[in-house]
């Protein structure tokens, strides 16, 4: 039983695979009468696109899209939206390499056991060019989400070792799209770029952190039990290619913590509930309260490295998996918008959820 | 639009409030024919009661169960398996203070103005009493997953400061069970144990980490793109009270490693594909390999303590919360099989959703 | 994958055979803030339960209930509402005899093949004792309704021959209750009565015709395109047990119709958008549009009847089964409760849905 | 909360307008493995195209298809699978006096009460030419039936008066693409035929019935209590365009019967378990027995007549709507594939389903 569908009522079925004819998406449940924002939908699809800067891969995807149903006028209808994106630069002659081989650590044996048949150029569907479609449904969400007067914003906060040092709700972010790394301080971001670049040299790839808040959300957003807010938002980001952890709040530092420190206490500021502090991360009991929502996504390396790599092919024998072909060295910086395409998702959701709620 | 339902194929709604009548699950999609242990439910629901020992509540409960439909003559029908919780040492006077005040970190507040009108004994629907209901569930599931060969544990790897440094998959899991805290290690168990001692006497509460494996899945677990099987274990975990963080695999660790370092290369042992290393964490691409399933889970401080904390009521004006009550200084103890029911959950929902996928 | 679950808001599931323990039903997604009238609840479970006058089974079940959650001080609360009603009268020695034969028309034969395993007595889960759990979920449907100004009505319009040849939508509702056929029309209810006594009398069992009308929707119920307002309806009133057959508006009438008398023309009456007849009963596209909605629903005679049928045995040997047990002459009289609980889970669910298809 | 979406495991989500770019759909969940017949899926699509005789509506659409992921060296691959088909002859201008006037028993009054936004062109998102994905999906279900050795077959049985009289079970299907109208016998056929004709040139529409046939089904399929395999072909038909009534084995003819000369004796022939009559029309409890599976469905006459008609504007101000425009006289003839289609989509999908029932 697939899972191409997320969402329960700001719905988006994805479909398409890294080197078949394009990458699309249907939303299915966006309220009518959104007016749609077409040049806005581009340009976060070209924070995503591949090729924008020396720190990501080479392949070149201009990723231009076209509405194929359920705007009419600049306007939703209340129908399905599809979106569909072209692939243009797919040389597949590329992965013929790896026709029967399993790369380490992509999805190579699992696609071929599960499925007994795969499409391997690129990863076929496993390849994270799969995620244009979650930034594309993520634009309509953020589009939605505007109007509510909700706000999202991501940036990295560490490669490797290098790490931006900072409480992520003092953080501005508007410093984030100045730099191709994507991180909230330019001097950090130097640092990190330096570091991909060296490890770019080396023919590796490493890791990093991203971090994202959301301001301005009602109280109210996320489901007893099962369907928290912050079990959705993990199940969300952790649904993001090389993703391997995930926290809100406190977080892991949770563990180290006492009650009575932890505990974020009610104060009543000019009508407001506030809490004195936001250990909490803006939710309680799976529920929004309305102080800002923040949380932590961690990225493993990619797992494509310019290394010859011993391995196996589909049926069991000895292989050596060569390095080559084009990817990124370090996936966070054209994460960011990924993981605010999904966190729109998540709240878009969650808003429209809470409207059935109450009598 | 509530959320009290998990799963898609093996499929769980849960109900009821920590001082109402009882606590229930009804369990749609078990395929028919399973023999039902009645005592394996009830010495698992058993291993997460209250008042079991010196670092958990006092309050008393025995859990006892009846199942109400689905079983006949000891067997699965496949019809829905309804089982019920009698509540029993309710004592919901304790509760009268908090009827209109909101206590720190609990989810009073949110409650309260996502419904306009809450059960406020004890927490309601938010208690983690109604974890019971995933426990007795989870028991289902794993005598599902016993017939087909598949194990899980889980175990108490960190108090506070006090840490099992070990691979977890190194742990023998035989210990757990015999300490009071469910650490793997007796030794460092006993360190735990005092220190929660310790907290405890203060008046104040600590958090910790939970690890767990899952051994002998088949390949093939998990869907592509949304519901990746770490995206729902995830969403299982991070659904239980008090969690603050996941990962799986090598986690936040990957942040820091290299490609080089982190990819698992395959190796075919005696005809079985293995990887040599396992920062996968048994899941590629979001599918099982076959290798060990690995994953921790942080948990926060109770929010409940010993201890006066300033607050407000339902309509905003200053008070106090008073520290009394029953409750547990450190929930991770408890925790061990409610981590192990919703892993199990998981597992045995992707088992049968692998059913479909092939032709 | 089972199908115990009905709804995608205010959503039902259903537990519990006709001779285990009792039947039951979860109700998730039922708005907080509902107050909850207890005695109307019984009223509904008493027009079903049987043993309610002659024309229907003998065996005897007050059918009372209890609310194990989700309701706080008379009042919904967001939570799931579960409602249990114990069995009493269950005699299930009376079914020994059919352990392992397959009674004619029954589904104890398809059970038997489906599952391996099958509680026979008295059909078990597959008996309509099931649709007390939907007459109980049903009841709080019709409160919610009532809060929104809607209105449900069905009765008996024919049994065997009698027919009442009267257009729905000039019935006066009111003699329902008032004869115990549940026919709208005294006359007739007791050409009805008179009918079901004969077939009684000769062992046998005859079928029936439900109309049923929705008064005072709003516009916009429903949902294009596999989500039609109607083709919910129909699956909802096809899943009652001994359901054939399901029409609305002009239904297999209008096969005979030309569009120029079947289209329903649009009128302005004192500022409301109105149709002068009403051929399409109250749906236009799936969704309502203010009209009156009504529909007719077809029951077959009743498979259990007091003459002895050849039949096999589950290993496919002749066999013989006897005619005795307890059961209805005819279904259609107990059923109307059924199938105005019905309408109600329908059109509750997507009164939910409107909230969010529009900005 | 939209409904673009069908099925449970094999399920499709459908997009596009009348006279938008397209119309196309999504399968998720289709089995990896499955060879595609490509010219199957154009022949189904060509017997629904518009223009294919002097019978239906004179729009021009070849409904040529691509598919655009999901499949790749001819098989599926177990990702979703995305079939376009772009609108060629929209000729949108035609309906440029319907942009503010509702015309009767058509949708536009309930979309633009129900979304206050409206593609008015064609009928926008309601009109029929939604079920080309339909078909093009249920091709692919068809494929898949085919290799479980499950065939259907449905045909035209009546068109206004001039009927088939014929058990549906006894019927010869090779008839029916021999003959415009898809009528299984070919004198009743030139019989609708002239009068379907006869009413075009009033100007006028007329209704029919569609009688459908699916044989060889597995024992199974089919879930209790709510998923009954009845009530899902009842939706899955009813949300066609124009449908107004379904009905299944004895169907509506059930009420006049009595429950000795209904019930379907059970007889072992050749060591099969067979019926011997089958007013069941193969089902029992909601769960296929292994007889023919056997449904009809009634629609209406199409709403665009070539007569003009009051009617009243958006605004509620009086209005005409002039006759004109291409529609279909009689929607049965092309309708047939879409028939087939929905109960194929039903019947894959409760295939898959039956795979996880049983241990």
């Amino acid at each position: 039983m697939a899972g191409n569908t997320y969402g329960q009522i700001f719905k988006i079925t994805s479909f398409g695979e890294s080197h078949g004819m394009g990458i699309g998406v249907v939303i299915d449940g966006c309220p009518a009468g959104l007016p749609i924002d077409l040049e806005f939908i581009q340009s976060e699809l070209s924070r995503r696109k591949p090729g924008q800067s020396r720190v990501t891969t080479q392949r070149k995807e201009e990723d231009t899209y076209v509405i194929q149903s359920g705007v009419f006028e600049g306007v939703t209808t209340g129908t399905p939206i599809s979106i569909y994106i072209k692939n243009k630069d797919q040389k597949s002659k590329d992965y013929s390499h790896i026709a029967e081989s399993f790369r380490p650590s992509h999805a190579d044996m699992t696609y071929q056991e599960k499925y007994g048949h795969r499409d391997y150029r690129g990863g076929g569907r496993s390849s994270a060019r799969e995620t244009a479609a979650r930034v594309a449904a993520g634009a309509i969400a953020k589009i939605f989400l505007k109007k509510k007067g909700i706000s999202i914003h991501a940036g990295v906060t560490q490669v490797g070792p290098i790490k931006l040092e900072q409480d992520i709700q003092t953080i501005d972010w508007s410093n984030v799209e100045k730099n191709i790394v994507r991180c909230p301080n330019s001097k950090v971001a130097e640092q990190m770029e330096e570091y991909i670049m060296s490890v770019r040299k080396e023919g590796d790839t490493v890791g990093g952190l991203i971090g994202c808040i959301i301001n301005d959300c009602p109280i109210g957003l996320g489901e007893p039990v099962f369907d928290k807010l912050h079990a959705e938002l993990a199940k969300a980001m952790m649904s993001i290619n090389a993703v391997k952890g995930f926290e809100y709040g406190s977080g892991f530092n949770a563990i180290n913590m006492k009650g009575s420190d932890h505990n974020d206490l009610w104060k009543n500021i000019d009508g407001k509930k506030t809490t004195a502090s936001n250990f909490s991360g803006g939710i309680q009991g799976g529920i929004s309260n309305g102080m800002p929502i923040y949380f932590n996504v961690a990225f493993k390396p990619v797992a494509t490295i310019m290394k010859d790599q011993d391995s196996i092919t589909n049926i069991g024998e000895k292989t050596t998996v060569v390095g080559k072909g084009r990817h990124d060295p370090c996936v966070v910086p054209r994460a960011v918008p990924i993981v605010e395409a999904m966190a729109a998702l998540v709240i878009a959701d969650f808003y429209l959820r809470l409207q059935t709620d109450k009598l």
